[in-house]
């Protein structure tokens, strides 16, 4: 299947997801959309995928929903999902297998903006502008932002954005914990691929998987009652593994481990829990 | 009807709520619970009303609930609550439909600060002290202050403040992030009218009240399931509104919106989804 | 009851318990565990403690499970839970009556760590070492982490650790809030005692452990109704207390309160709430 919205490349057990319509700065299509859950859907089962990078081709990352495409504003939100779940493109980044990261550059506005908030890493370029501006469109922020947005930047902040509709400049990004890094543009995706590069090397793809949903979903749970009990049943089915068993040896050796177990095949039977 | 402990005014979109008991350094009663009370619903269903703002008259903001008054102790959880809802002053502010601004001085304590927890934004001046003295008088933090005080400055921030019934200055309140800003006293009201001015001026008076509650409520959820279905509901009912036609001219032809939707009866029918 | 893998003394009001096994830089062992518990079964029941310090004996604070212990790996998730709650150690701190200091020095590995997020202050010296290194021994973050981390850190400077499965120093610990203070080494018990004192000298015992429960309950909530309404109960319940009176009191004589209420016996009906 050949995408033409995006672009994917493989190397080094990380694929690279470009947003691809540079002359439309990267405009987000439900094309696009159907295109990214794809690329997603066939990560999630590589092995040989341990962490995606997201990056747009050209001046910038996205500058939001098209408004020339059908479903366009809201589309973040999933109005056309065609091979996408009830909850469009945020829904199906928070249900990512491998972690994400975000190279940002350039302008990142409304679904550009809010396609990165279910990601795990955000760095951005010196020149990046986030565009959240719902509210000065008439529109509410858009692809769970509200739900997404306060666990990235706090409360307070996230309602000082969206109320105002503003347009936040990367190192009012960074203050804020938006993005973890600013970078000069020439450094962004060997940053994301260093950040990448130290999950991919050092810990087991069975474990990541399932941490990835653990962290996400007991993070926002009433109780810990759930992430007590979920973390001591994975551990239990985890321990008699061959991967901890070359955990604990690889550290005892001082060596880089190389763990045998498959994500695609390996996860406990208790997976998914919730 | 007449208030006694309150005064209001309204000016460029902008209800500015005086607390008037300069004499008891605005001591919260009863009485006053019920006209704040009075006073936002009023500003719910008042489309000139954009934004509202709460200040002390005289040396502070609020020492405290009157322990002469009968509902004293306590009186912020809304032990009184003729015309307020169950929950008191706190959840009748965290109901409300306008984005609200504390601009504090001076003493803040007790009810003082913890009726500024469920407002979206709060600045205050420099002499400002901020008395979280539940504990020392051998009381709990009140008016849901232990839902709103971690969501805005962290849980462990939280915890190192009540536990020892701490009274906190403006510099350490702003570096816990419980204020954005800490400015010169002759420089609060202004402060506080122009961040109510960016969100009058710019942005659409529907798509705020929605984002309020989409805001607040999202944010807490468990799930982000909720937050993708309601924004994406709401965002196509919005789509097809001369308020988002006037968002994208206003923002094509570089000049601010005028937005014709009006909050007190343009509401779309999911409005309230909760 | 002797314990052999912990020692434990009382002084003005304090708890300290030093895990001691120095030998083996304190690993957790299943009993360590259960004399944990048993020393939090008696404080909670015992009104001349107010406060509980953790601390490690001889060179760190604990360096993980004890591989060569029956229950070595999750055993911070309760595989092994004789006289402790279904949710291991995690849940045995996070249901503790009295406030929970841990006072962190040299290696904090595996439930080294995670057996601190639930205690309510963390405070470490230069030469700590905070191993979040689950993921690089094929493991997922262990008791409630996934829950209590993000409260602590945020979410994104969790997702950060844990994925890489990061050792993290103390001035990284404390710039993200995992430690609210590094010290230097002999100052490290100091400082935890002037913040157990300052609880002890000034708060109501009655107050403080409502207070406990009630903000770790209400603080994750989805929504702040909770919280309001148990908040207004208690306070109305205290009010008619000797506590309240005596705060209000030795507030306006400006002198240090003598609290009459004792926690093990006088907590409101309503207690536990949840």
């Amino acid at each position: 299947m050949a995408s033409e919205h995006i672009t994917t490349e493989l190397s080094e057990g990380i694929l690279t997801i470009t947003l691809n319509r540079p002359e439309k700065l990267n405009a987000f299509t439900t094309q696009m959309g159907q295109e990214i859950g794809a690329a997603l859907d066939r990560a999630d089962r590589d092995d040989d995928v341990r962490v995606v990078i997201f990056t747009g081709a050209g001046r910038g990352y996205c500058a939001g929903a098209d408004i020339s495409d059908g479903g366009s504003v809201g589309a973040g939100s999933g109005m056309e999902r065609k091979g996408l779940p009830p909850g469009g493109i945020g829904q199906r980044l928070f249900e990512s297998h491998k972690p994400l990261i975000a190279a940002i550059h350039g302008a990142a506005v409304g679904v550009g903006v809010t396609m990165t908030l279910p990601m795990d890493f955000r760095i951005c370029a010196q020149d990046t502008k986030f565009g959240l501006v719902f509210t000065r469109r008439g529109l509410v922020p858009e692809a769970g932002s509200a739900w997404f947005l306060p666990r990235i930047v706090g409360l307070p902040k996230a309602l000082e954005w969206v109320y105002a509709g503003r347009t936040v400049n990367a190192e009012d990004a960074r203050a804020a914990g938006l993005v973890s890094e600013v970078v000069p543009p020439d450094q962004l995706l060997p940053r994301a691929r260093a950040i990448a590069r130290e999950i991919a090397e050092n810990t087991a793809p069975v474990a990541t998987v399932l941490t990835r949903q653990l962290m996400w979903r007991a993070s926002a749970a009433p109780h810990p009652e759930g992430a007590l009990r979920v973390d001591s049943a994975l551990n239990l089915a985890l321990a008699q593994t061959a991967d901890v068993k070359e955990g604990f040896t690889a550290f005892r050796e001082k060596r880089l481990p190389r763990f045998p177990g498959r994500a695609s095949q390996d996860l406990p039977a208790l997976y998914p829990w919730w």
